[in-house]
């Protein structure tokens, strides 16, 4: 990130663009853990029941926390506030509200395949968001050779998760575990140091 | 945004004041995500019946993100923290702070006439405190002709917002949906860019 | 509040114990308004009967906000941040974080004597940790005149709104709106421009 | 903390990573109070019966409190933002995150031998986070003696920590308090002045 020397210099407005994003997100990933009602019974091994509930918080804080160190990088390319950042920006948290919602969908019915299916399929929808809000700092954020190289490889990136998604949402009819499995694919990708993974999606 | 080059130097405390709004702005959106209670059952057909609940979640949504984004831009005009600025912008809060529960309460009576009529009545209450708060940084904020030309642009589109949330209140007795179109107009007017719609509001 | 020219240089650390009190105190401020349950009828003589919870809410709203913004004023005095300054703002935080419970009791019972005095015990705490709090920055934070008039006229203001809790905590054995009286005068107090108050508590 | 002279220069991101993580370590905090239900009688001599609950949420304000304490002066050495800083970060807020879960067991369990087991248990979670945390901002962040000797002493400091919790764990199976007389003691060493604790951790 040595393309911002500087977070709040010559960048007007954007610094709080990001506060509102990081309280957004911040917010979605901690109201997940309040579906993890401790059981009424005291005895242990009553809260392995739980394990749904518990796998999809940690898949979906996963999900939630890849979209905000992406965000994080994406943001640190803008230059200025455009009325298309701010509402492609509300558009994705948006979509990322709706997470806990298919979180809670789906631990509660023990990954049954309807609601591995939704929980999939919500998955894509900030990704839309995210293409709108990329497309919209390459445009309007920082120039040059180096902003370029990290938009191409960023998209290509997230073009290839999309379509694992997509997979996964197909694949949800033959086993809720396939899809699920393809989520995990996804962080897994998000995960591994930026310098391996980039090398193959960089512009050849 | 160009009147806003820095947005710490020279501005003591106002920063705090933002991050504070911005936290409490991000808790409103996010809670009333809470009010969607995933169904029981599995059955996805069943989710359609949250319609109600969704829908009045979308609109509270971009109602308080546009409440935002003006925010946002308004205080790029603030220069000092005041008493008047403080608590107006309190009131401001305190009033966007109920719209969680007319909210909830639209959506579990489904547009019903009566709880239609609440909403879009307490939608009222966070223009009068936003027009006291934009009426004190007009006094003690930036001065020259681009902000006042700013303020009075801004303060003849939030009375023509004001106007049409006043006609829904009185079209809600013909029928709520008209009501709702009118909030929906509302929204829409805020989304489409500045550069279009602040030619219409303009001092001429 | 001309002492504080810049808000970040050579304050190492304040500004993210600030942007962590803001945080908290916008959680407060908030989820009390979770208390507000729309009634199961949509009938609207109904929404009279939450009276008690709404008036409690207002209360326990405005007198949050007060400790807002005190803190926000103390804090532009402070310069370092010490062992003694990250702890007693803990414990300031902490008291705050017990006045959604004491306003969901006050609301629920619809302001019975005894929990109007717990209410009332209650906003009694947090006074004990800002004037810790206050000690603290009047030592290690920025020093002179100037700050010297603040500190000495900022804790005659407090020392009187606590002997007014102490006046309302002991009223409300005889009547518990005698007791709320004494809250309401507290928070007009604050309410008013700092001009016309300070003097009356300013050094002679 | 003389070793920041400025939070924002040369720390590309950095401030933004702290401030996502001072939002959800908020939130964390704060969202355990509502486990505080008041009870439906107004007898204040029902109220002794939360005593438990009270106590829980006391021990894990407390530990999150001294969390953020050392998380933010753990941050003043960070100067720039790799993929081990921000992954180990998300691991540390995702720990915290569980203490809500293990708080409420606990309180509502009054202090049972299972749930304080589970408690003490789930306390040495965010000390294995923070421990790569600490890894990581002694390798990519400030270096030199000062920086050195902080790091030093406090991974010893946390070293002895986790000790203790180890043998809170362990001591449960012969009484619960034993087990949080542990954790106490670790809450008291964190609450000294640095300097009279240091001494005791600093490199001989």
């Amino acid at each position: 990130m040595s393309e911002a020397p500087s977070e709040q210099e010559g960048r007007p407005g954007v610094g709080r663009v990001e506060a509102f994003s990081d309280g957004v997100i911040a917010i979605i990933v901690t109201i997940m853990v309040l579906e993890l009602h401790p059981p009424l019974s005291e005895n242990m091994a009553k809260l392995w029941t739980l394990w749904p509930i518990f796998l999809a918080y940690v898949l979906s804080y996963a999900y939630v926390a890849i979209y905000w160190v992406n965000h994080h990088r994406l943001f640190s390319h803008a230059t200025r506030v455009t009325n298309g950042l701010v509402w492609s920006n509300m558009l994705l948290l948006f979509a990322l509200s709706l997470v806990p919602f298919s979180t809670s969908y789906l631990g509660e019915h023990r990954f049954s395949r309807e609601t591995t299916w939704l929980y999939l399929a919500t998955m894509l929808f900030p990704a839309v968001a995210y293409t709108w809000l990329q497309a919209v700092i390459r445009r309007t954020g920082k120039q040059g050779a180096a902003a370029e190289a990290y938009h191409v490889s960023s998209s290509r990136k997230g073009l290839f998760a999309t379509a694992l998604y997509l997979l996964g949402v197909a694949l949800t009819f033959l086993s809720p575990w396939a899809g699920i499995g393809c989520a995990v694919i996804v962080a897994i990708l998000w995960f591994l140091p930026d310098s391996r993974i980039d090398g193959l999606f960089a512009r050849k």
